[in-house]
């Protein structure tokens, strides 16, 4: 991964000083103005063509009720943000953003188009086997969708400037958890919340079938298993592995979407507890990532504030959202592009002919 | 003023829970969303033209050298928004508002257009007069003052879907401070900030001079002046009175702003402490208003937390901003206007052929 460039932050950071404002007072804006110039490298960065990434795929440990919703909603609401039907559709728009939607493995044939936008199909199967009972995927499979989330970075966000990572799967709740408590070592009892807002006896359920699938997956315990301790510390945990045994396709994906675009210096946006998970997954395979990463909001999921503490995260807002698909993503883009904007747009001291 | 529009509410709740979304899972915005259909009486508001009015004026306290920079700069920087340089100019550009610039009463001339955007003139006069020393203004010009926002929101304002209060002023965080301790009650000491970014030293003048201000038109102590307890409970203020002797033409236009949007439905956002001690104003003078206000953010400066109290406003972010212009409320609007955008765009259950 590319370094940030301090000398673009710098000079981000002498603008910042130059512009017509008492200095500071912009706060947080001023320094995500320059993190952002730090990370790409321009020192008046214009995150053209904003972009939230939403990819979908079918999970079999949705068979276990741990959701409201039964595993034909994936295909459904995917269709529904392909034809602009869904929150992320309409958030988007009001903050300037495209979306692009992925089909990194319903469950029947390929999701097709929902009318305004494409579905791009990087499929790596029809779903993922049950967590709770094995691994969910093979080794090949967990790589591919690694692979396939660098590809559509490289080929299908080329252009854009900045990414929010957005997510659609029955059951994905229930996997960020198990993929969360194998990657920092959290209680999945503290960690697994109502998802699609199940009730507490299917929460409890819920918190069984993640212990269940961490267990089988060889991802607790003295006998071979990764050593909670050791995750904490962030050795000896092959990330690769983990997703394989208890992550998910568009988990997978969106890590390689973090890890492909922060190879082109393009900062990325995390949203709720899935891409919370995939952005675990992608520091986890490459540590030079988390720079790259950037909050948007705390959620509603209680696994996401440890996530985000991981990550060293600090969240712009707290609206209670636990919707997922990059709603709050999304929203986060119009602070990130009112940093930007006002850092490149509004005139010096010099220009407007104030002295100081 | 209007009542709230209950039927229009439950509408949109009603509407709310019929959208492709697990119920509640897109928390704050969902309220927003129900609360501001029952203000404007529209079940599935629009916000259509969101606007950000901007208005100046000079304090003749500025002279007292309560802030960083000196009065010209009022006019230069009403100037630079009229211009497009300022921060409230880019953040408005970004979340797709327009911007009203008014003068209330530079000192000077008249405030010329800065290029891109008309200056409305709604001078009251040259500047106030320096509240440490008397009042600031006639009760005649206080009572232009407010007539002259209301006028500005039923005709520059009336297509407006929701406004955001915003302002220009060297010295007027002094002046908010005065007002909100008048208003609320509060010590001094206790809500009077760094405004511009002053030190310690001037901070502590600043507090000197608003409590000065207090002393010498009345506003504390036993003999006469406006009682804390009284002022605490929200009786016993005639807030022109108070608009008169600490405030300033600017504050109380926006306090006619948000009386006159409020009496057309139109929401108004609150900035900084500022556009807060406006809000005090105009809830003081017609208590049906408070409904209308909505948070935006908590800003820097300490009286805000006490004004957003006193209002009853929970912000929607802190990024530590102490700018004014209307930049914390601007940015806001992106929250808003993707709450209605979710709300009325988003397919239901039924259109998008999902069985729940």
């Amino acid at each position: 991964m590319p370094d940030v460039d301090a000398e673009a932050a710098e000079a981000a950071r002498e603008r910042q000083a130059d512009l017509t404002k008492p200095p500071g007072s912009l706060g947080r804006l001023e320094d995500l103005a320059v993190a952002l110039a730090g990370l790409t490298g321009d020192p008046r960065p214009t995150l053209a063509d904003p972009t939230v990434v939403v990819a979908g795929a079918d999970h079999g440990v949705a068979d276990r009720g741990v959701s409201a919703y039964p595993k034909s909603v994936t295909r459904a609401m995917l269709r529904n943000v392909a034809a602009g039907g869904a929150a992320v559709s309409a958030i988007s728009e009001v903050v300037g953003a495209g979306t692009l939607v992925v089909d990194a493995g319903v469950e029947g044939a390929p999701v097709e188009a929902g009318g305004r936008i494409e579905v791009v199909d990087e499929r790596i199967g029809p779903g993922t086997d049950d967590v709770a009972a094995g691994p969910a995927m093979s080794r090949a499979d967990a790589v591919a969708a690694l692979s396939a989330g660098v590809r559509t970075a490289r080929t299908r966000l080329a252009d854009a400037g900045i990414v929010a990572l957005g997510e659609m799967g029955i059951g994905n709740t229930t996997v960020a958890a198990a993929l969360t408590a194998a990657l920092t070592g959290a209680d999945p009892e503290r960690i697994t919340g109502h998802g699609t807002g199940v009730g507490e006896e299917i929460r409890a359920h819920k918190v069984a079938v993640v212990e269940r699938a961490l267990a089988t997956n060889g991802l607790v315990g003295a006998d071979g298993g990764i050593d909670r301790d050791e995750a904490e510390a962030g050795s000896a945990v092959d990330p690769v592995e983990v997703l394989r045994r208890v992550g998910g396709y568009e988990v997978g994906l969106l890590a390689g979407v973090a890890i492909g675009c922060a190879a082109d210096r393009t900062p990325v946006v995390v949203d709720g507890v899935v891409s919370g998970a995939a952005a675990l997954v992608a520091v986890a395979v490459a540590g030079d990532v988390r720079p790259y990463l950037l909050p948007s909001h705390l959620g509603d999921e209680p696994g996401h504030a440890v996530q985000l503490d991981a990550l060293g995260l600090a969240p712009l807002f707290d609206h209670g959202l636990r919707l997922g698909e990059g709603s709050g993503a999304a929203l986060a883009l119009a602070t990130y592009r009112a940093a930007c904007r006002s850092h490149d747009r509004m005139a010096t001291f010099a220009e407007a002919g104030i002295e100081r």
